[in-house]
């Protein structure tokens, strides 16, 4: 089974205490699409400039992904990049150039339509709207959003959600959303926005989901070395919905199949922090991940008392 | 199996946006011992001035805790008040008078000095090794600090950590101790100082454990009121030290009697932030932290992908 994903793709220019790269891509669909194409068939959504060129290409193709919806427009690839505080746990953005990007209006190729398993990255939710309005109703649709939609088109965003299965957010960001600093309350004042389910990144703390008859939260994994936390929440994201998408054949996702998912996300996104950029997530094995789907249940496991 | 701790005895003021409380029976011997004496016998020693009056002893008698060691002196008890900002996340120190507890010089009354299990709250590191210098040598001695100690008594808390087997402190403070931002390799750094199991508090973010052949995490529970924060981490290690001397009898503690007491820690804690003060945990009975332990599984457990 294959997963669309709709969002950015860009050339990243990252500053940790443990090293730097210069214009490598990533963006949030680059992270989301490696992380899923462990699990799924992946088809990418997106726009890059006359500077993408088939070495850029080939970081995605390698990995079986299908890039019939990566569009390329004249200008420029959109360009970040920032630096990390000592610990990792803030970080600076340092230049954003948007390029093409700004121009980016979602285009679903006809081959494209009728996706079972779809994610709308953190783009405009004007935009997140239009990609649901080209495609046949799929069975999953998750969705990613910011601070910066929450604030600046509050409106678009609530029309977003109300067709919408799944949000997976940062744990700061659904507080803002609901105007709640209490989590659990917070999630059924966005789950009465429309997605049934709500999925809380909470960074090198976990994660949270809100959704089946019982709440669900895990830790990260405890990693003895972190190079960069860029992607890490769209390595998640990406995990979770390849997984989910690898096991459409045994039914509708019930609630351990979530947990699963869950699961699988954050042990991609603990393969992304390992290194810079989208480096972890090149080189993957099913084998190595369910060695550390395994690691991962030996860290937050306890028995009767 | 009984357990003996060493620490403040206080009358708090706390104010939260849910409410307030004026001169409440609080510190961190009190909610360490409250929560323990849910599972096990507990001796309190510390220090309370002339206007701790029967009644507030028998906040702690209630619950069969032995007062015995409970030094009354001439002055007043230690006052703490502090303000905790609208998500709970932050507080404020409004006062601070130390009252008797400036001249606290831990004596240990006969009947104490050959306890199984030792608590060293959070007091001059200093006084912690006196306490252990006066009684035979524990099975399992347990210890708390804080930033102050760190940056103010740094060989005399080094020279606590050599004598101790478990360090039970905030996850910002570990990472200071060591001086060393990732949590994995801090934990190296501060168990080779003495104590063989380190346990990191992470508030409302759970908990981390290293010492077992594996690390091992958990979150916290998910609850929809929080009501003040105060004590959550006292109370935390009062049920894991309570629950580990309960299980005393079962041998020594291994790996996966460490997680329980850890998961019981918590749910202690829980009981605690859901109400003001040590409210939360006058009237509890085993069923309901049982049922809760059962919840905290139902939370974070996942199966085989």
């Amino acid at each position: 089974m294959s997963v669309l994903v709709v969002g950015s793709v860009a050339f990243d220019s990252i500053e940790t205490p443990f090293g730097a790269r210069r214009e490598v891509v990533g963006g949030a669909a680059t992270y989301f699409a490696l992380a899923a194409s462990c699990f799924a068939k992946v088809q990418v959504v997106g726009a890059v400039g006359e500077d993408f060129g088939p070495e850029h290409r080939a970081v995605l193709e390698r990995r079986g992904i299908d890039l019939l919806g990566l569009e390329r427009l004249a200008g420029r690839t959109f360009r970040w990049s920032g630096r990390y505080s000592y610990d990792l746990n803030s970080r600076e953005t340092l230049d954003t150039q948007l390029g093409v990007f700004e121009k980016f209006d979602p285009r679903i190729p006809q081959p494209y339509r009728e996706p079972r398993f779809l994610f709308l990255g953190n783009i405009d939710p004007v935009l997140q709207l239009s990609v649901l309005q080209q495609v046949k109703r799929p069975e999953l649709v998750g969705c990613d959003t910011m601070n910066f939609w929450i604030e600046g088109k509050l409106e678009a965003l609530k029309r977003t959600l109300a067709a919408v299965d799944m949000l997976v957010i940062n744990d700061s960001e659904a507080r803002e959303l609901a105007r709640e600093p209490n989590l659990v309350k917070a999630a059924a004042v966005i789950r009465a926005l429309g997605p049934s389910t709500l999925i809380v990144k909470r960074g090198e703390f976990g994660a949270a989901a809100f959704g089946g008859a019982h709440p669900f939260a895990v830790p990260a994994l405890l990693l003895d070395s972190v190079s960069d936390p860029t992607g890490a929440g769209d390595s998640f994201a990406g995990g979770l919905m390849g997984y989910l998408a690898s096991r459409a054949s045994d039914g509708p996702v019930d609630e351990a199949m979530l947990r699963r998912a869950i699961a699988m996300g954050s042990v991609l996104a603990s393969f992304t922090v390992q290194s810079f950029g989208v480096e972890g997530l090149l080189d993957l094995t099913r084998e190595r991940i369910d060695e550390r789907y395994e690691e991962f249940r030996r860290l937050s496991h306890f028995h009767d008392a």
